[in-house]
C-alpha cells in the first residue's frame, strides 16, 4: 500500500552507508513534508558538490581544482599516509603541518580490496620527494596490515617510515585497557 | 580545512531526522564517492516524490491524488485514527479493511502541538458518517493523551469509541513486562 514513488525515495535513501529501511522510510517521509523549496535547495546541493568536487591529483583528498590547496601551497618532506579523507580533517585539527596521502581504502582480503584498489602506486610515485611517510591508519587488523605492506614497499626508498604512537588515550582508564594496547604503551614508553 | 561546497551538503544533510554532524558527513563523502548518474537518479527521485506526494483531502494520508485510493475504493463505517502515515502502513499489513484518520502527530504541549496543529478539526468533520472511531495512537503519555482528547470530542456524536486493546506483546516474556502493562492485560483480560 507504500506509495510507489515512497517505496522508490525508500530504496534510494537504503543506498546511503548504514541506512536501513526504516531510517529510509524516516527520511522519505521527511522529505515528503519538508517545503518544496527545501527539497530543491537539498538537491541542488548535491549535485553542485557531485559536479564540483574531485580528488586531488597528487594526495587523493577531496579538491575543488584539479590539485588541492594543501598540495599547492604546503612545503613539507612530510608524508601523512591516511585511509581515508575524514582522516585529514581530523589531523588537520591537531595542525601537523605535513603533507597527506589518501588511499581510499585499507588492504582487505575480505572484503576483496587488494593493492590496486588502494592509491598505493600514487604513493610511491610521489614518495621520492619525501623525506619521512607518517603511516597513519588505524590501529585495526585491516589498518596494520596496511601500514606494514606500505612500509616494506618503502624500504628501497631513501625514507623515514614512521606509525602513529600506540598508547593509552587521554582521559582512559589503566584498569579497563585491553592487554594490545598497554603492551604498546609500555613497549612506547618515554622518558619524562 | 573542509571544502565549503562539502560542510554544505553535510549541513543539509543534518536536516533529516536524528542525523548529527557525523552521520551527515559520512552521507556527504558517500555522495562524492557515488558516479554521477546515480546521484541524479537520486536527486531526480527526491523532487519527484515531493512533487506528486500530497496528502489525502479525505484522510491526511500520503496520496498521489487529491484522494487516496483508501478513500475512494474502501466501503466502511470504521475509522481508524492514527497519528502518522507510517502508522497506515503497519495496519494495513494486519488488512484491517477500515478506513483511516491521520492526525499527523499528537497532542504535545512540551513541543507545543496543541489542538489545531493535529487534525481533530478533520476528523470530527467527517465523523458523522462513520459507525466507529477506532484511536488507534501509541500507547505512550502523548498518544494516550490525544486519545482520550479525541474521545470526550466525540461524546456528542453519535459513535462508538474504542481503543487498541493494551496487554504483554506476543512472544514477550511476563517476567519482564513493565507493571502498567501487565495491569491493563489483567485489566483487558477475555474468556478464552
Amino acid at each position: 500500500m507504500q506509495l510507489e514513488i515512497i517505496s522508490k525515495l525508500i530504496n534510494r535513501f537504503q543506498k546511503l552507508p548504514g541506512v536501513g529501511y526504516k531510517t529510509a522510510q524516516r527520511y522519505a517521509y521527511a522529505i515528503v513534508d519538508m517545503d518544496e523549496s527545501s527539497v530543491e535547495d537539498f538537491c541542488n546541493t548535491l549535485l553542485t558538490a557531485k559536479a564540483t568536487v574531485q580528488y586531488c591529483d597528487c594526495c587523493g583528498n577531496f579538491s575543488d581544482k584539479s590539485t588541492c590547496s594543501i598540495c599547492i601551497k604546503r612545503n613539507s618532506t612530510t608524508i601523512v599516509v591516511v585511509a581515508y579523507p575524514k582522516d585529514v580533517l581530523a589531523l588537520e585539527k591537531v595542525g601537523t603541518g605535513h603533507l597527506y596521502h589518501v588511499l581510499h581504502g585499507t588492504l582487505s582480503p575480505l572484503e576483496g580490496r587488494g593493492v590496486n584498489d588502494i592509491r598505493i602506486k600514487e604513493l610511491l610515485a610521489r614518495v621520492d620527494k619525501a623525506e619521512e611517510v607518517i603511516i597513519a591508519t588505524n590501529p585495526d587488523v585491516e589498518g596494520e596490515a596496511t601500514a606494514m605492506y606500505i612500509a616494506k614497499l618503502l624500504k628501497p626508498f631513501n625514507v623515514k617510515v614512521t606509525r602513529l604512537a600506540q598508547g593509552i588515550s587521554m582521559g582512559s582508564d589503566i584498569e579497563y585497557a585491553d592487554e594490545i594496547t598497554l603492551a604498546r604503551a609500555i613497549e612506547g614508553r618515554i622518558e619524562i
